[in-house]
């Protein structure tokens, strides 16, 4: 690695994920290829996911690709937030179309047009429905996996009969993917509502989860929004209720997407490259001989062996029986994050024992052959736990809670530019208004994240205007 | 069903996939939302199909969605053939792109270009890639599932060092092909080679699986290419053979679609609604209370328990114990195409038994409860070869081979117009000539299917222009 996380952090991501083949350029500006490592990673989120899905009752469902100009225009926030990101097509062979259609920044507008047709009662509700799609916005900056011009979602949509309902979802979701990030993928979050100037064009309330990266900057790693009648007002998403009344429904939407690899990868990476909890990982075992192996034929075949006992266990595991040296070998998979290496040699052999080193531990540990499949269980079991406790004590290392003044906080950021640190999240005070968050970032780049459900202490003052705080926020650098 | 399948097929169709929410309309020419039940079927033909991609180590990645216009350029005939179906993004926000991007029909091109970054030795080969992906042709003509302006599919793409293990893969995917058909959705195929003209845009031999519907028409089920080195040759995929010669590789790409979808309904569907093999039925299992069932608890007591049982068993099944009748209830999952139903009530909970009715078999059957469990596996495991061998028996008595001449092929059309029956598939002599194929499609709407790898017999004279045959050839209409 030419460059070390110290470095330049987002060098060293970027030669990391390339050179871990996790992803290609593409000639599309923005786009990026999700080559099989990468892919497998969000499909391993989708299958997690699927499971919450499935025991909601909630189904998955199709909607098209391209939205008609006229349906961004009915609901007036959503068309200002999105508008100067929207691919379109205006085009067909070579005739112009009469209406230009969108590429999806995402559905709200398509599925709410489906609702309007669908809901009619109120025995349909909640009517909740989620889709795995590809979706377009054209940013400015683009990060392979955190910001790209298409990428990869779910979204779920969902309607209800009343306010409670639709607000139970929303939060409901949201635990959800607390869960899926601190259980399935070991990444700590900050679980919060964003301010109203970080909303989702058209929400009524967005709440997040916020993730620190190692660098510590921010990555918002899923949303949840409650709509409130807006969009069931825009797209006439109305149903009859016990009383024969015609009202409108409330509605919610939510999505995680492949930032969530971004978020992965600069969570638990280091110089030596990937570093994946074996719920995901690609390859969460790799078995290699080593030493003068080739003369010992008894060594592939124990090896061979042990990775058929491990593929019929359902690991996923290779068998890297190539002629590159064990140096190279170790190298290789360490950069792509395997999770355990079991290696025999000759010597090993002999004493009836193999050495196995997990991605995350310093130490090779000699293991006896006929302990290896629990030891190997053992570690896999347990990783996902350490790599969330090591992420949570960096995290805690890097919060901070006694900077009171927009001077502070540039005093902060100095401090950690001289001693190459991450200047990490900081809990402020916020009076709530506008005029602070903007001040905040135009002078330090720092934007508001959350508010967090669990604030560790209140602040009491105004980070810059020195009012009376009405809230207590966290603010950081971010993806 | 206001439209029988006898009266008009196409209105039969789209009024069951409607009425029974596989699918709705959407506001974009041509494309169609896939609703629970409709996405369902292909997220199991998906779970199927990556069984076989994961078997043969051929793993999943994901590509960007547009194409940069001059891709489409470096390979003449494929822009020939896709050029008038693409939809171009020509705008992002307000701004013009400088060069138009067109929505993926296909992604040879964009993959070629990856391919030839990422091939580089012998050692690399073979390269064989699947993705999973939205496409887009702008069809003049639509039908929900069969042809529809966007659509969902799978596209495999594979480099070879040398023709026969490229031919090879080519061949193996589509007998893939045939299983899924045959095996998992219970779809009868015609296996064999297209014609040149009627070979993907770019390809060198072009492979498929034909289906035949119940109204005689055909279906192109999946279809495998192989491109030789012509794609190789547009992109650049060349690789150093151990020789350290630089030389194309030759390539392949093959796919099945949501089409599937289509022939699926159009197979096995009656009168009544949808019919489906259990291995994508979204519904396995459906139980009922009937006759007086309110007054009695013990008869939703005893369905719950059923309930409960069938789904820690890992069936696909519902408990409808909504206030509609009974004939409500049997029509409406007679339309939704459930396997099996299973009705509970007061007489039949005194007599220990539940009465179980197959949607493909003409009785019910009164079961002891304590053989429940057993039948229910025993039908369900039957269910598909019975349809399959249904589809297969219609299919032999659609099957002409008397047909010489065109004067016969149109005395056929018009005995079947006058006694109502499905003109089916005719086999027929050809002389290689394009002008054949020309002629039987003007004249009869019949169009070349496939030349049959194991023909049931061989003709030996040309259908148009009475010359010595070079081929035997399906051709039928098509949807």
């Amino acid at each position: 690695m030419s460059n070390t996380q110290s470095n330049d952090f987002t060098e060293w991501y970027i030669q990391t994920i390339t050179k871990a083949e996790l992803m290609s350029y593409s000639p599309v500006r923005g786009s990026i290829i999700f080559r099989p490592d990468g892919y497998e990673l969000w499909e391993h989120i989708q299958e997690r996911f699927n499971l919450y899905l499935k025991s909601e009752g909630i189904r998955n469902a199709y909607f098209p690709m391209l939205i008609p100009r006229n349906f961004f225009m009915k609901e007036a926030d959503h068309i200002e937030g999105f508008a100067p990101e929207l691919p379109w097509v205006t085009e067909v062979g070579d005739e112009k179309l009469e209406e230009p259609l969108a590429l999806r920044p995402t559905s709200e507008t398509m599925i709410g047009s489906a609702f309007s047709d669908w809901i009619n009662s109120y025995r349909d509700l909640p009517y909740e429905i989620n889709q795995w799609a590809n979706v377009f916005r054209w940013e400015k900056k683009t990060l392979p996996f955190m910001r790209t011009s298409e990428f990869l979602w779910q979204e779920g949509h969902t309607a209800h009969a009343d306010e409670a309902d639709a607000r139970r979802r929303t939060l409901h979701v949201l635990d959800e993917y607390e869960k899926v990030a601190e259980e399935f993928l070991s990444i700590p979050v900050y679980k919060g509502q964003k301010t109203p100037s970080e909303r989702f064009a058209g929400a009524m309330d967005t709440y997040s989860i916020e993730a620190m990266m190692k660098d510590g900057k921010a990555v918002q790693a899923g949303t949840s929004h409650y709509m409130g009648t807006k969009f069931a007002e825009a797209f006439d998403i109305t149903y009859l209720t016990k009383e024969n009344q015609h009202t409108h429904a409330f509605t919610t939407s939510w999505g995680i997407s492949t930032r969530l690899l971004g978020a992965l990868i600069m969570t638990h990476g280091d110089d030596k490259g990937l570093v994946f909890p074996p719920t995901v990982a690609p390859t969460q075992i790799v078995l290699m001989p080593v030493g003068p192996w080739k003369k010992n034929p008894a060594i592939m075949e124990k090896l061979t062996g042990l990775y058929e006992g491990f593929k019929a266990a359902g690991f996923r595991v290779r068998l890297d029986d190539s002629d590159n040296s064990p140096g190279y070998k170790f190298n290789e998979w360490e950069l792509k994050g395997a999770c355990l290496r079991i290696e025999c040699g000759p010597r090993d052999l002999e004493n009836g024992h193999a050495m196995v080193k997990a991605r995350d531990l310093d130490d090779k540990v000699a293991v006896p052959f006929e302990e290896l499949a629990g030891y190997v269980k053992e570690q896999l079991d347990s990783m996902p736990k350490r790599l969330l406790d090591a992420a949570r004590a960096r995290n805690k290392a890097n919060e901070h809670f006694d900077i009171d003044t927009l001077a502070d906080l540039k005093a902060h950021i100095e401090t950690c530019k001289k001693e190459n640190r991450p200047t990490g999240f900081v809990l402020v005070g916020w009076d709530g208004t506008e005029e602070t968050e903007a001040k905040i970032k135009e002078e330090t780049g720092f934007t508001t994240r959350n508010i967090p459900f669990e604030a560790p202490m209140q602040k009491t003052v105004d980070i810059v205007s020195g009012k009376p705080a009405k809230y207590t926020l966290w603010i950081a650098r971010a993806y």
